[in-house]
């Protein structure tokens, strides 16, 4: 079987070119597919499919065989795949990418040989309803939004843990570092220096993501302010820590700019890169970066 | 450029076909090829040469950029490599492969398409003696064998870690789970399970691997031995912790030997898988274990 491989902000992905034959993957198949050490190794796989309506169908299958509702890095190279592979009008600069989580208007940039380079995705609106997003636990009244599930502690092992609930179509907690000083050292892989490099993030994330107050569990992203914006590191529900996460990162910037830490228009950097996220006054978020091609090959299932 | 992926139980690496035109790689290059989000992804890269009185060369680039000795997961892909792409007899059943530590005679099965399935390696004599490890406790008289680099309890932040220093060609501290009872409850994930499963491996590999008493510094594994042979985990030099390590597992049938914990022939278990491992009578360690072909692909540096 043909595949590329893609990555945004190393992100990274296996497509496949689903347009002509079926491509059917058992979760086993996908499995070995993402495997880094037996397989090609990846967070997921994208099938691309035609659509109506659409220039193309992004079939996300995570790397345990479960489909995806929506993959913010993933989208990009998504618009990449059908740009560079001339499936749209590299000179129009937009298309509409079809997600199980509904259409995606894409704005784009491409380079002097019609590569695309960077795009700009429109992730939608956050959800801040606690029960939608969904969180269990009451939120607080911030006037013209309603109550949205803002800034409260929650008990840890480790002592009140401050969380903002945001959900992208997928649901979010957002810890900002400002109070880690009280919490307990044993959290931390240095005690004299509790900060977001030396968080025992598998451990706070795994405790997190299976707490009761989150009914369909959680993404955990964990954020600093910093002179250049945002500084974060996410805990994906089902994985563990990733280089990047999309919807994170435009979760991360709506809990900043809810909580007053910052501007609506942010650069949110993780470890993979940057993102700018731009929570628009529409009520769309608005993500934009980069998207890559690695390398192509040949492998037999 | 054109390459193909194998791996030795999840010991993965990068072929590259350097019979005909030189293939030069800067360290910037290597570390693109083995990122696993960004490049292809490996633990190495390898380029096959010629070699005046051997079957081939293997050229083993570590994923930073420096050149390794030898690689015990990594000759055997290296001895498939050979067979499959048709460059020795494959029904002579032997090979020679040269390394930059020297020749390494290799006896291989194949299955009916004249693919290699297993092969078993000569990984030459262990190095016991403790100046020649290199490792600056004083070791042990053991009778024959002279005076070893035998299991000793060094001062660690969590109390005293007993290990045995094997040298096969490169450094190996190898420590038995019997008593880490009475090491500090800050080493694992969970007090109530000390073990080889809850340990904070990349704690106390780091802080062995950088220790005053080994002046190459170290790679370390952590075993226990279990009814089928030994279970281990291995803290690579340099690295951290990695799916299986050939050196290392010889290193720890050697120590396990050694201290009376088994056989001269044991099953070293990995977490990539196990390799059959034999301390002869005449002193050489021979390695059996499996090899696979992952994957073939061109990418652009």
């Amino acid at each position: 079987m043909e595949f590329e491989k893609y990555n945004g902000l190393g992100n990274d992905f296996i497509f496949i070119d689903g347009t002509g034959e079926a491509v059917e993957l058992t979760p086993q198949q996908v499995g070995f597919l993402c495997d880094r050490h037996f397989g090609i190794g990846a967070d997921g796989v994208i099938v691309v499919r035609k659509a109506d309506g659409a220039d193309g169908y992004m079939h996300y299958i995570n790397s345990d065989g479960s489909l995806a509702q929506m993959c913010g890095n993933g989208v990009r190279c998504f618009a990449k795949y059908l740009v560079d592979h001339g499936m749209v009008d590299a000179s129009s600069g937009r298309l509409l990418a079809m997600t199980l989580a509904g259409p995606r208007p894409i704005a784009f940039d491409v380079d002097d040989e019609g590569k695309m380079t960077v795009a700009t995705v429109e992730m939608g609106q956050p959800i801040l309803e606690p029960a939608e997003v969904p969180c269990l636990l009451p939120g607080a009244s911030l006037g013209r939004l309603g109550t949205v599930a803002c800034e409260q502690a929650i008990d840890s092992p480790w002592g009140p843990f401050a969380f903002t609930a945001v959900s992208m179509g997928n649901p979010h907690a957002v810890c900002f570092v400002d109070n880690w000083q009280a919490l307990d050292d044993g959290l931390f892989t240095d005690a004299e220096r509790k900060g977001l490099d030396t968080l025992r993030i598998d451990e706070v994330g795994a405790w997190y993501e299976s707490h009761g107050a989150f009914p369909q569990k959680t993404n955990v992203e964990f954020a600093e302010v910093t002179p250049e914006g945002v500084r974060m590191r996410v805990f994906e529900r089902g994985c563990g820590e990733t280089l990047a996460c999309g919807t994170g990162a435009c979760a991360t910037a709506v809990a900043a700019c809810l909580t007053g830490r910052a501007e609506r228009a942010v650069t949110v950097s993780l470890k993979g890169g940057a993102l700018a996220i731009e929570w628009g006054e529409d009520g769309v978020v608005r993500m934009t970066g980069p998207a890559a091609f690695a390398f192509s090959g040949t492998i037999q299932l």
